[in-house]
């Protein structure tokens, strides 16, 4: 017992949220489809602790997300950290079991991370991820399979239509190399900055960044931009023209240009609309080939809430081993809170059933009428605050039942029940059991 | 590009895994048992985050379990740790939310915790639980429903019988102030933990330490002891000699006697025996009724899967609202520990479609029939590495395919597929698609 001095105020974490019913619900729903779609698709399901050395998420010298990370000493004097991702630790699992996998390795990998980034709207400190990768193996069929199957996931979840824009890194770093032959490695990942940087800050701050870069000439960065955005009749960034500037179809061009149909011809029946967009470029440097990100076209501005692309050398921190991949990512939180917005609560809903039990002789039939229902398949709550039937019918009706089944002494001893809709107010007396499951399914 | 010294060697802390496809296939069937029951069953899903404030998992002292808990100061200077069960998070939502949560509020959560324990075999540092409360209510109907479910959830996942073992704290707890009036709160619960390590330390050293607690006589304690582990003819603790020590049936024994006669009667036909247990007491300070630990048949040793019971106070470290409450948790590594041991890994045994893509022409054809077998909700991989048809047939049968649809030019001409049964050897040319499904189903 304690006294009132020890009462702790509860409260959660600056930048930490609960779920509630309805948001696990919809959390579970984006998670189940993800799991579903992959476990179809033969992807192999692994996870990875919460907790690592914060030198196999950071790198031997501490990284850029440096101050994000949760970083600490544990009992044993090991400077552990909270993943901030799932593709480092998943990195470590590839290097450290690479002699019992299989290669091309499908995997499927749904779990929570931490950043102690400033909370925004919308964003937290501890969010969802479910990540698809396909990694050994570096080809136009894995890239459809990772895109056909994140966005078969989606369409699953997301009510309308919604649009994945696809751009390609090896043929915009092409295109960089031709029209700006000056311009070196640190500069073209410079450039790429920049670019990404188009949604947010404008074309004129990303071509005055451009032209900062060392060796870019501000003609040719309007020329590789003005060709990124340059648009064909379908709505795509012009390819053709992109060909005409790169001095014919290279091969990078061509397997963009065919896994863009196969993917087309895959998606065209769905509710993802598929676009090429030169101008989608990820900030990230180890991105090599196609990137995505993904929008719903009910809520512009809101962000993407799916994206990834083709790496190289995903394990090269733990092995000299070459090992290139494609994956894909859905942000849980992200989508979850677009859902929130895009699927009303439904007042006055009611469903489901509520045994009341009117008297305690007839508890044990209404607990097998309960069970009963349940092995058929029906959402059955039962009374678990004995008391007046009245208060039960209050507690139905808070809770959004549809039907109350009332269970006593005259029911038990007849075998049936009384059955009573709550969203009409028809009572029905005498309902067999084997009538009873058709009414209220 | 990393040179060779500066490869991170990838390993995991102490006390901490990775969960294979094996595995982790085996945890969600315990995972998704659970929830299942659960919604059909009306409880509601909630989550709480991983990180809290130290203070409102430890208590303002700090708490016995300090040690093991990981504690560490975030960036902003908060005292912060990872939760190390999911009852005191769950406190803290209810008395937060109090105000707009419908009592009896019953909840499903499965999630990670993490204690800084000393490893043992099949003991880990970070673990999983999934947990039903029913609180805000203290009845007979609450124990029965939250003992009924948990129970389903075991049968559905555990192959083989299992038994619950089921005590009673409240019953217990009047056996010693009747046996014996001189022993203060204090020495009750002395007598309580000395109890609860009858099953690891024996009856000797059981009794030896009863005998230690100021003003427990030697004698009372035997006899408490034995009346304890007397077997009636159904192997039950002997409740009718419990009744003649305590002076009669009181409404504890009762109630007691009732809630286990209720759950016989659900659990008959089931893989789940229900045992009235006294010896089963549980350690903890904070149970105040009906206790249960549940044990798989087949595993004699392994210890409990599944525990719970009834408690009061729920939420008085952050209210000064009574609350109470009965709850179970399946120790969901444990109980996967135990599926490890009793699921033999099926060696040779093959399933699903591997569809291997002859020639390039036929690329598209592939990935829509593959498409096709999915939303008809066959398994199916796909060859994302292109290459010989040798090599792909190589890898379905590593992967433990059990058909391999092959695609070629001739095929896509043809529209239909030619088929081969990696258990048999056997081939069939010409399979078209409607047929395809049913012969792979």
């Amino acid at each position: 017992m304690n006294s009132k001095k020890d009462i702790i105020q509860p409260r959660k974490l600056k930048g930490f949220r609960d779920y509630n019913p309805r948001q696990m619900g919809l959390r579970r729903r984006i998670t189940e489809a993800v799991w579903d779609v992959a476990a179809q698709a033969g992807f192999h399901g692994i996870a990875t602790p919460a907790l690592e050395y914060a030198e196999t998420l950071l790198g031997a010298g501490g990284g850029d997300t440096d101050k994000e990370v949760y970083r600490f000493m544990d009992h044993g004097e090991r400077m552990v950290a909270l993943r901030f991702d799932l593709t480092v630790p998943f990195a470590r699992y590839v290097a450290e079991n690479q002699g019992e996998l299989t290669f091309p390795f499908k995997k499927v990998q749904i779990g929570d991370v931490w950043r102690g980034e400033k909370p925004q709207k919308g964003r937290y400190r501890e969010f969802c991820q479910a990540d698809l990768d396909i990694v050994g193996v570096d080809s136009l069929e894995a890239d459809v399979e990772i895109l056909q199957c994140m966005m078969d996931a989606l369409a699953r979840v997301i009510p309308g239509p919604f649009t994945v824009r696809i751009g390609n890194r090896a043929v915009l770093s092409a295109l960089v190399k031709t029209l700006l032959p000056q311009v070196d490695a640190e500069g073209e990942r410079q450039l790429l900055i920049a670019l990404d940087k188009l949604r947010k800050i404008g074309r004129d701050a990303v071509l005055k960044l451009m032209q900062e870069v060392p060796g870019a000439a501000a003609a040719s960065c309007e020329t590789l931009l003005t060709s990124m955005e340059t648009v064909d009749q379908r709505g795509d960034t012009d390819m053709v023209a992109m060909a005409r500037l790169l001095g014919g179809e290279t091969p990078d061009w061509l397997r963009f240009r065919e896994s863009m149909d196969l993917l087309r011809r895959l998606l065209q029946n769905t509710s993802c609309s598929v676009v090429l967009d030169m101008t989608i470029t990820r900030g990230l440097n180890y991105y090599t080939g196609l990137v995505f990100e993904t929008f719903i076209d009910a809520l512009p501005g809101f962000g993407s809430i799916s994206s990834g692309g083709r790496y190289n050398e995903l394990v090269s921190r733990f092995s000299t081993m070459e090992l290139p991949g494609v994956g894909g990512s859905v942000g849980v939180d992200r989508l979850l809170a677009a859902l929130e917005e895009l699927t009303p609560v439904e007042e006055g809903k009611r469903s489901g059933v509520f045994v009341a039990i009117a008297t305690v002789d007839a508890r044990d039939f209404a607990f097998e009428v309960a069970q009963s229902l349940r092995q058929q398949g029906v959402v059955t709550d039962i009374a678990v605050k004995p008391g007046k039937v009245g208060n039960q019918f209050k507690l139905a009706d808070r809770l959004a039942s549809r039907w109350v089944v009332v269970i006593g002494t005259d029911e038990k001893a007849r075998g049936c029940v009384t059955l009573k809709d709550l969203s009409t107010g028809q009572e029905q007396k005498d309902v067999a059991l084997g009538r009873l499951v058709e009414l209220v399914r």
